[in-house]
Formats: C-alpha cells, sequence, structure tokens
C-alpha cells in the first residue's frame, strides 16, 4: 500500500480564496473549499487549518509571528506545509519565515493566485497542486510556488500586479520547475541549513524603508530618530548612490550610526547586485558604517533587518547576521 | 553638399565620462573628450557645452532646472540635443525633462554607459552614437537611449545595476530599436504634442515616496503632514493593497487630503498596472480621494506630482493633470 505524503494545509486568506462583495474581491473561502477543487492527488493526505481571512495587503508582523507559531508547532505531524496567501505581500512573508524558522525540517510552501480560484480561467488550482507537490518532496525550506515555478522565499518578488506569472526569482537560480517530466528540483539552488528548528519569532517593528528619490531631504533621518526607529533599508540609486552635495544624506548616515541605528543599503533596481565601493558617493556611504545588502531583494532585507533587531540591540550582531546568508538571500 | 545635422551635445558627468580617483570613480572626462570618442559620423555637425560633471546620484531638482533650461533655449539652433547623465537618476531626469518642456519641438536624448568611455569594453561609445542618432531623426520628444533601444523618457527604468542592457521600457513598447536597417522608429509609441515649446521648470520638492511594507506605522503621515510635504506617492502592494487593520493608513490617507495633500498612489510591482477599484483595501484609499497612477512607473508619478505641484496649489488641478497623459507616462 502507498504511504500518502501527510500534508498541513493552512489558508490565511488571499487572492485565491476570494469572492465579490460590495467593495470587490475580498477573501471569503475556507480551506475545506479550496481543497475540494483539488483532484488528481490520491498520494496526498490533506489537512486542512484555517488560521486566517485575510487580503494580504494586512498580512503585518503580528501574523507572520502567528504564521510561524503553526508551522511550528505542526511541522513535526506532517511532511510538509502549504499556505495559501495573498499574492501582495507574499514576499515578504516567505522572507520572514525563512528567518524566523532557521533550521526547518521541512517544505513550507507558499501560494496564492490572480484569480480566485472558482473562477474558469483561474490560476489557483495549478498553483495550489504545484505547492502540494512541493511540499511532498521533502525538501526543508521556505519557498514559494507560483505559475510553473518554485522559488526560495528569500528571492521572491512580485513584479507584476495581474500577470499569471507574477513572481521573480530575483538574482538567484529557481529551486524548482515543471515540465514533461514533472516537478524537478534544482538542488544546488536550495540552501542547506542544519535542524532541528528553532522558533526566533520576535522583530523589531521600528524598521523602515526608504527609497530615495533625488533631492529628497535628508531631514528625514532625524525625523525617524525622534521617531525610535531602530533600522533603515535604503534603496539607493543604481549599484549604490545617494545624494551629498547641498542636501547631504551622508552626514545624516553619520549621525544614524552615532545614535544606534543600523542602515541596510541595497538597490531601487530590481535585479543585480549593489556594491557601493564602485563610486565615490557610495564610498562615503560605506565610511558612515552603513550595512551592504548586497543582491538582496528589498523584501529580504527589510524583513532581514526586522528579524535581526528582533534578536539583538547589539550592532556588531546585526553586522554579522549580514555577513553572511541565513537562508540563501545574500551571495557575498 | 550634404546638409549636416546640427546636434548640440551637452554633458553633465555620469560614469560615461568617469575615471578612477581615490575614492572609486567619478566624473572626470569633458564633452570634448567624450566627442572625441565619435567617429562615423560625418553626417552630424556635433557642438559641445559642459553644463555639469556630477555623479547623478547628486542631479537634484536644482539640475533638473538647470539642464531645462538649456534646453530651451538652444533648442532653436539645432536639429537634435543629447545629453550624457549618469544612469542612476537618468529615468527621473528623462521624465522631468518631459514634463518641464511641454512642446518641445526636436528630440532631446539622454544616454551614458555602465563602463566609462575609455575602457575597452564600455558600452559608452556605442550608446552615444546611437543618441546621435535618435537626435538627428528630427523626432521631437525625451528619450532614453541605450544598449540599442530607445525609450520614451517617462517610461525608462533602470532596472540593472551593472548590466549594459540596464534600461526596460516599463508598460510601453520601446520608441526606437536598432536593426540592420538602421535605426527603426516605431512612430505609434512616440506622442504627437503640439509645440511651441514652453519652459515651465517650476518644481515642488515638497514631495515623499512612501514604499509600503508590512506593517508600516501610519504615523508616518502625520509626520510628513508636519514637515510640510505637499505631496506623496505611495508604492502600495500588488494591483493596489494597503494596510487598514490595527494600523489604518486608509485614516490616514483621509486625514492628508483634509490638510490638501496631494496623494497618488502606484504598486511596488516593477511591471503591469495598478487598479485600486479592484480590491476591497484599494477601493476604501479610493473613497479617501487618492489619485491613481495606472500603469505610471514610480519615477514618472514623483516627478510629474513635483512637477504638477510647481505649476499649482490647486488640488482640483493636480488631480486633473493626473487624469490624462502629458507624455506618454500613463494609460488611462
Amino acid at each position: 500500500m502507498m504511504v500518502k505524503k501527510k500534508i498541513l494545509f493552512l489558508t490565511t486568506g488571499g487572492t485565491i480564496a476570494s469572492t465579490p462583495t460590495g467593495e470587490g474581491l475580498a477573501p471569503g473561502m475556507n480551506g475545506s473549499a479550496l481543497a475540494g477543487y483539488l483532484n488528481g492527488m490520491e498520494g496526498y493526505e490533506i489537512r486542512v487549518q484555517d488560521i486566517l481571512c485575510l487580503d494580504s495587503s494586512n498580512i503585518q508582523p503580528e501574523e507572520w509571528q502567528l504564521i510561524a507559531q503553526h508551522i511550528y508547532q505542526e511541522r513535526t505531524g506532517c511532511d510538509g506545509i502549504v499556505i495559501t496567501h495573498g499574492t501582495d505581500t507574499m514576499a515578504y512573508t516567505a522572507s520572514v519565515l525563512s528567518f524566523m524558522l532557521p533550521g526547518i525540517e521541512i517544505p513550507v510552501v507558499l501560494t496564492g493566485s490572480q484569480l480566485p480560484i472558482d473562477q474558469p480561467l483561474s490560476d489557483g488550482l495549478e498553483n495550489l497542486r504545484l505547492a502540494m507537490a512541493m511540499a511532498g518532496t521533502g525538501k526543508a525550506g521556505v519557498f514559494v510556488a507560483f505559475d510553473r515555478r518554485v522559488i526560495l522565499g528569500t528571492r521572491a518578488v512580485k513584479t507584476k500586479t495581474t500577470g499569471f506569472d507574477a513572481f521573480e526569482s530575483v538574482n538567484w537560480p529557481l529551486a524548482a520547475t515543471v515540465d514533461g517530466g514533472g516537478l524537478r528540483l534544482w538542488e544546488s539552488s536550495i540552501p542547506t541549513v542544519p535542524g532541528p528548528c528553532q522558533l526566533k519569532s520576535d522583530l523589531c517593528r521600528e524598521v523602515f524603508l526608504i527609497k530615495l528619490t533625488p533631492g529628497l531631504d535628508p531631514e528625514i533621518f532625524d525625523v525617524l530618530l525622534s521617531m525610535h526607529y531602530r533600522g533603515v533599508v535604503i534603496e539607493a540609486f543604481g549599484a549604490g548612490g545617494l545624494h551629498f552635495i547641498r542636501r547631504d544624506l551622508i552626514s545624516k548616515l553619520h549621525k544614524a550610526a552615532q545614535a544606534g541605528m543600523s542602515v541596510v543599503v541595497c538597490s531601487q533596481c530590481l535585479y543585480e547586485r549593489s556594491d557601493f565601493s564602485l563610486y565615490q558617493a557610495g564610498q562615503k556611504a560605506l565610511e558612515q558604517g552603513v550595512i551592504q545588502g548586497y543582491d538582496m531583494t528589498t523584501e529580504a532585507a527589510v524583513t532581514k533587518l526586522m528579524w535581526i533587531l528582533g534578536q539583538t540591540r547589539d550592532p556588531v550582531q546585526v553586522r554579522e547576521a549580514f555577513s553572511h546568508s541565513l537562508f540563501g538571500e545574500v551571495s557575498l
């Protein structure tokens, strides 16, 4: 007799479970209804838990902690976990879960869709089946399964508002693909992190993201300091540029560092690596003690900073955490 | 005798003109040195003006105004204008020049490179030649010429930190391409705006860009109001999501509108269209009077808001300016 794969199916809402309301689409279907669409999945024993019912715009650090706790508690009773989630913030959730659950022993696969599963042309069923298949591989880690591709959780970015190919694996190869041979795992792109899994779900919410615009008034740094922000991620220009003539961002970086604020710099370009050592403007920033994000996505940089500042108040440890990759989020 | 195309060549600095310094690459070469690399351009009469010598991270509203003024004054004495510019903020400059010079009668073509022109593998010469060719077409408008492609100024985004194909034409077809047939103009993707050109270079600098992160504290809106910001562009989640549970961004949008602040909403997804009417969260935002950015790039949305707030203090006129396309920046 075939041993069935035990999959825990957690639902959190999102477009995949949405139905029309007077105010536009909003999540309405539960996990049993979603699972009811699955067919040809005889090899899987699926247990459903509805844990949230939200548009993912409303999934925030408290929900991340709730989801992480469920995964941590349930992981020993199943072979893999599938989580349906709105696409809008899925990349943030996938990144932060990767950090909150170091050493996770099973696959945790987020998926969702661009059209509700009950619509004839929906991508929901296909994505859900892919997520189940990935969850059944036993390959440990946090992933996003979408449009016949599986992406490392820390490398997913939503790049399209409506296209079914909404997610890209940014600066990193795909974790798995689908073709006539079924699901193909690309083992070399999936990091191995030794278990046992720990639940490290403390987060610092006082992290702010600044996407630079030309001429941005540096005073915003004084304001963020007065608002007690402990971390800032800067999406700088190009490979590592920020203005310092007339409006001197560099001196504010110095002030922020003096005040104990951790500043991580990355690029507002979607693709490729930032390197602040290349140009004069970037070098000046590095001299102030900013932390380089290199080829991290903004989603990974923001959630990693929220996470590490939740674990420690020691700037040396913060820098240390950014000096190596926790789950494939950065190439050094 | 062949009539030569008269090209005005304005230089502003950037990587194309950079040379190594003790602090990393910094602009050092002037326009004559750059033009010295050009060959096979016998049909062009090139007049050089060095107007700035900056890394484009330091090109800010004051420099935009200076560049616009030069273009406005010199446009009647030439067939086209080429501007070398750092790549980091080139997309912002190209967008804002499109707005500041309505009815421009000649091509204004920005270009630059990822490697300095004096390096053997540089893309600088090829890009400069393309820009000259585009400037010689007589096709009016502001463009970015890069890597064998010409992009409408309002649609350019720098998506790669180091790749030669650094710019993409986002949500809009290319204005021109290069192949064995030479430069091919794609007329249907180039809007026609009636002249004569006006110089409308007033800008409002009190515009802030917020790229949402999950759980962002809505208090930032109170702070921006107290700092006298007149405009905010929000890069929301997906097609149009923002959080309102526990941390209520929606009520802050209401407060901002009451205080006369103009808020433009677009997506943090690079590609495709945002539409806040699709989902409940977005609809709630629209009810507060925010202005939709639809398929505009963030670069175009920010510079359009800076520009229109520089022209008027009337919220009705601001909304009106966003309800139509000035130079191809939005599809309605």
